[in-house]
């Protein structure tokens, strides 16, 4: 069994790397080649922690496992990240565990790694201007890997506390990106790309703030009950998603599905754009929006490329489980 | 983190280990401080295997964590057992994984110990002949368990493949108890206690084979569709089990729900009997039966009890995973 301490992934995976594997993936699921299995998530009741796991199987990859883990509000105190989780890749051929892989920094790439991978393919060529809605843990991790997809030449932000964005604006300035803080209204009318990643349960963003032609990629919602952006934005807009499943029951997608206004049919994979088997933008001033609600086979895919790259820089540990 | 590979469990922990964990978390699922998440289980279309996780929390011990794995039916080719299982705990305090410990002996220990756990609670004081009904690999497990919970006088065993029962002839001889192949009217005639471990999916023990006084461990039923004993003998029965739930939809109740002779009120939780909060056995010639259709907890139990004698025994592995 191989052993990645949660230290060492920062400089074994690059971006682009996580890029590849996230790409990759999301084509197996469309071609159906991969599979998620169902999502749990509780309620432990103890420390108020949510804990769970994300899992699935690729077999194109063959990479079979598990995240596992959760949201443990009392971290911060002690000086540890509040998210915490492992994921664990089992050999498909035998059904032994292969590796166990520190899941914190994996979880932040993989996310940002979807946002970019649908700029990638949906986003408008000549976009110029990079928002970004949220200042949180994730917010830079957004901004780093979405930058790289087009030739931005600078990034307007909002948050709801606007002095938070300094991490971001430091994030800007070591990709030599000018930064400005805005409002919503200034950040739709200015921005081709928008990235919304906020934990909100309310609409931020809203359909009269975005301008034709807008690339969103809504990352922050992955519960019942959250909202990042105005229903009828999402109504508005060509939709593609991770995996159609989550996208409108617990994604961006669930109230603009619960008000009617979309179906599950108006929501399209990604991987089927990455694929050539669905049509990606279609028009200049067509708004596209990718739904990231975030899947195990993400973290797999992810984990199985650091677990390939620390055995080929000798740098795996390898413990014997049998 | 800790390391505990498959091959160091047998020396690690014992069956009275087993039995104390086992008998402690079934207490605790039945106080509510105990619970199983819902089970995780895929053919995952590579291999032909199946594969998933049993998982919970144990608010009580504070163990959290699941076991993965499954069946993997090419393994034996390759010299290793199809069943295949690891093991993760989690930190209930952090959410970070605390330990991997190798699960294939456990698992056979832990089912071992729920039989146990039930003649222990449930069957007469008097008890002198054990039946046992399967000769597969876990049925010397269920013999060695079973056994040290009442004077046993002798060991009355039945497969369908009378051969295969020479594993469980020299299990009977290592612990000096007498052994004899008998039919299934034989073996219900004479035996106090029988254990069945077979993965038949028609009834193999009839209701008219069993004497009344007897108490029945039915341990083979683990998925829609099995069955070892006939519908009429679960309904003749006071019945237990370990989760009400599975019993009723994928271990031995299922039968006897699906025709209407049984009540899920019917079943009640062998962890409310240790408990003192129900009656166990209240006549000598009432049958009881524990349907044991094996849960998350009980893997959790054990791999804990296996991680803390490790740490006690100084040859816990420690890996720094953070």
């Amino acid at each position: 069994m191989i052993i990645v301490p949660e230290k060492e992934i920062g400089a074994l995976i690059t971006r682009a790397d996580a890029f590849t594997a996230v790409e990759s993936v999301f084509a197996s699921m469309a071609k159906r080649t991969a599979t998620n299995f169902p999502v749990i998530r509780e309620a432990i009741g103890h420390a108020d922690a949510l804990y769970g796991f994300k899992s699935g199987f690729d077999r194109a990859a063959l990479n079979l496992g598990l995240k596992s883990g959760g949201y443990w509000p009392g971290n911060a105190a002690k000086g540890i990240t509040n998210h915490q989780s492992t994921v664990f890749l089992f050999d498909a051929d035998s059904g032994r565990c292969r590796a166990v892989v520190g899941g914190n920094l994996l979880t932040a790439l993989r996310t940002a790694a979807a946002a970019a991978v649908s700029v990638a393919h949906l986003a408008r060529r000549d976009s110029k201007v990079l928002g970004i809605v949220g200042a949180g843990h994730q917010a830079a991790f957004q901004l780093r890997a979405v930058a790289e997809q087009r030739g931005f030449e600078r990034v307007v932000a909002w948050n709801r506390t606007a002095s938070k964005l300094d991490g971001l604006a430091k994030a800007a300035g070591e990709i030599g990106l000018p930064f400005k803080a805005v409002s919503l209204e200034e950040l739709g009318a200015q921005a081709d790309v928008i990235v919304t990643i906020t934990s909100s349960f309310e609409p931020v963003l809203l359909d009269r703030h975005v301008k034709p032609g807008t690339h969103l990629a809504c990352m922050g919602t992955d519960t019942k009950g959250k909202q990042e952006v105005e229903a009828a934005l999402v109504a508005r807009a060509t939709l593609f998603t991770d995996e159609v499943a989550q996208s409108i029951s617990i994604g961006e997608c669930q109230h603009a599905i619960a008000d009617g206004s979309v179906t599950e049919g108006d929501v399209g994979e990604l991987g089927e754009v990455i694929n050539g088997d669905r049509p990606g933008r279609r028009a200049e001033d067509e708004i596209t929006l990718f739904d990231g609600t975030g899947v195990g086979l993400q973290d797999l895919a992810v984990a199985g490329a650091v677990v390939d790259l620390a055995v080929e820089k000798g740098v795996a540990l390898e413990v014997d489980l049998t």
